[in-house]
């Protein structure tokens, strides 16, 4: 007798769809799974499309830090698409921009002056990267080399994968990137022979600016350095005019229990670029904001002085409405108290697994905890995957880097939510 | 007797606040004047903060095709905001990207097959070239220059930068460019020059990759070339195993009479770069397409074979979502008819002006009309700067390239606007 046939699905799903004309970013297909289809998000909830949820314990890449569709924003948002949505930012200004721009100038290091707009976390370093240079060039100063840390990731451009030590499979485009000079981070223990690194680098080496995250490097794994040691390479680079460039596209925006982390360090960077939940989680902008030091090196009767950068979409009026309410939030009372509140729950949590055989390198700084699980794992390899589905199947969206779990909630999250999150990496020491 | 006080302003104007912390892209402060502050638009029409209208004669640099604020659009973003604002799409996917390729598929050139995600027009050609030099490094052959045409425009990142032939304000980044090769235009009288030098760079040159603006050149002041030229230069880089990267950043939409440019050649390219209207004027968002022949060399069982780029706000659901409802305008009757009506009234005009003495090498491509005054100016001279005060004046934005004037609308501009944009262009000709 022959088998019944199955019913046939009548609609494909959405994961099955996908894989048609879809290319996913930092993905190799043929190693891939099926992407996983969310089809809803709310405060810190994710929902897929079976109806499952997830906790979005990393903020959906450092983002969403107010939540999904926090209506704050939106309403705002929805307002404004009625009102005005796009215009040419060059000769021509609009209410938005310049609002942010005064609010943003609120929280930012008092040294900041001037904010030039872009579209996401690369452009924002590589306007960083290119006002460094055109500083030199303009002031008549050969200067040609940019600093960077060994593992800093800065973006995926051709300038910004230049500066990123992390670039492990950029093998095709070695040959084209600019020049860069590379020191390790500062520990604590090796303050001493960085600074001296740096000397003779300063010896050796036209450097025009220095390029780094501050205190945190995200893509390195969530790596936490020395903020005395920061602070003594950005003295001795103010004290060589080498440009500091403060990439503070992870750090951002409360992240780090301070609006921004160049707030950690007695010297003030030159340059400090913005994206990610500059945004509130929405839309994509990025802003990279300077001193008044760097714009008056391009204010002059020479056209060519100028900073010949633009694209399109240039503060969209959209984009910093979403921005603009970002902040109201950010500054309000309320979150203030949540993010404290993320801040204690991890320092407890940190307590009870800190002495956990399986825990290296505990550490946490505001809302960011982070530790390397001790077992081998591959970046991208099968025991790495196999903790990613742990947390999924927990109902628990964490993306480890190799062996580093680490989180970075919403600051709405709730107390029951952050304990769903730390039993699952409980679990975790438990079963790998 | 004294003068009376003049009554102090309570409020500065948006105008004048800007002035403080802003630093606008491609703009010499020094030099410019007051940026305009925009404070609603409409249709086809910009309102300023004292109430003044202009009609908006380039689309905002050809993103608003459908209109501002229009809401066929604004709607469907605003519901999409309540359901799902952002999520990150490694490992994750969403239907706002899905039913986007399935909708881009409809109107791409046969040949293209996957798509991949970025935010603006530099990192969609940025993710071109990468794309074509890391398929020759993934089948292991030895190609690492770019070609591109002399005066062609991509972009402001420092690989976008690179392949531009027009950047005329990169001397201080000129020693990091990648290695590019240039070529003319076919201008359908020096075909046979171009093909010439091609077939030499082929000889002298390990190239990899072709980037050009297929048909029209928009900031080398919407010049345009040969059809069966650009179609044999293409030809020869298939046989050739050059990788060809069509960028319609500008073209795309419709604004050439076809859905791309591409369309009007008989070759079709590798892979394709969209932005600015893709978005129909309302977000941020870009896209790099590509043919099956190209998805597979990096689809491997090595990792490493991927292609490992991705910006945070990759795909994002707002951007998708404005996007698809973009494209079910620009294939709908109604805004077919429009294309068309403005291309005709283009060409009544152009019939008129074309003989005027000041007007030289009059060109049209759908809706894109353009023109040389026959006057002396500089790109961003005082002359240029008069003249975009008389279209201002006259309550129309254009925004001559030195002494090229161009037109490029929103469909849905109305003929009587339409007619006050000639009216303008033809007291141009009488006062300048």
């Amino acid at each position: 007798m022959q088998e019944p046939e199955k019913p046939r699905r009548k609609h494909q799903s959405l994961s099955q769809r996908d894989q048609k004309h879809l290319w996913h970013p930092l993905t190799q297909h043929k190693l891939a799974g099926e992407m996983l289809a969310v089809v809803r998000a709310k405060a810190a909830l994710l929902f897929d499309e079976d109806g499952k949820s997830y906790i979005d314990g990393i903020s959906s890449w450092y983002t969403c830090i107010y939540g999904h569709c926090n209506e704050k924003i939106t309403e705002k948002v929805a307002a404004q698409m009625q009102q005005l949505d796009q215009i040419v930012f060059s000769g021509f200004t609009h209410e938005p921009a310049i609002r942010l721009s005064e609010a943003l100038m609120e929280i930012l290091p008092k040294n900041q002056d001037k904010l030039f707009f872009s579209d996401n976390g690369s452009t924002a370093t590589e306007i960083g990267i290119k006002m460094a240079l055109q500083y030199h060039h303009n002031l008549g100063n050969d200067r040609n080399v940019m600093l960077a840390f060994e593992e800093g990731f800065h973006g995926d451009t051709f300038g910004a994968m230049s500066v990123s030590g992390l670039s492990v499979y950029n093998g095709a485009f070695e040959d084209h990137f600019i020049r860069v000079e590379r020191i390790p981070v500062p520990n604590g223990d090796n303050n001493e022979e960085v600074l001296q690194k740096l000397q003779e680098l300063i010896q050796t080496h036209k450097i025009a600016g220095f390029i780094y995250e501050p205190l945190v490097q995200g893509a390195a794994a969530m790596k936490m350095h020395d903020a005395q040691g920061l602070n003594e390479i950005l003295k001795l680079c103010r004290e060589n005019e080498i440009i500091t460039v403060a990439d503070e596209v992870m750090t951002g925006f409360g992240k780090t229990g301070k609006n921004f982390a160049s707030e950690y360090l007695e010297e003030q960077p030159d340059i400090i670029c913005m994206s990610k939940a500059l945004t509130a989680g929405l839309l994509p902008m990025a802003v990279t904001s300077c001193s008044r030091k760097i714009y008056d090196a391009f204010y002059s009767d020479e056209i060519s002085k100028g900073l010949f950068h633009g694209h399109t979409y240039t503060a969209n009026p959209l984009a910093c409405t979403a921005a603009l309410a970002g902040i109201a939030l950010l500054t309000s009372n309320e979150i203030q108290q949540d993010i404290a509140r993320v801040m204690k729950a991890h320092q407890e949590f940190g307590k009870k697994i800190r002495q956990h055989p399986k825990v290296k390198n505990l550490r946490q700084l505001g809302v960011i905890l982070a530790f390397e699980l001790d077992v081998q794992m591959e970046r991208y390899g099968d025991l790495r995957n196999q903790l990613f589905q742990h947390f999924m199947d927990s109902g628990v969206f964490l993306r480890p880097l190799g062996n580093t779990i680490y989180v970075l909630p919403p600051y709405v999250i709730t107390d029951g939510q952050l304990t769903e999150i730390y039993n699952s990496i409980e679990k975790a020491l438990e079963n790998f």
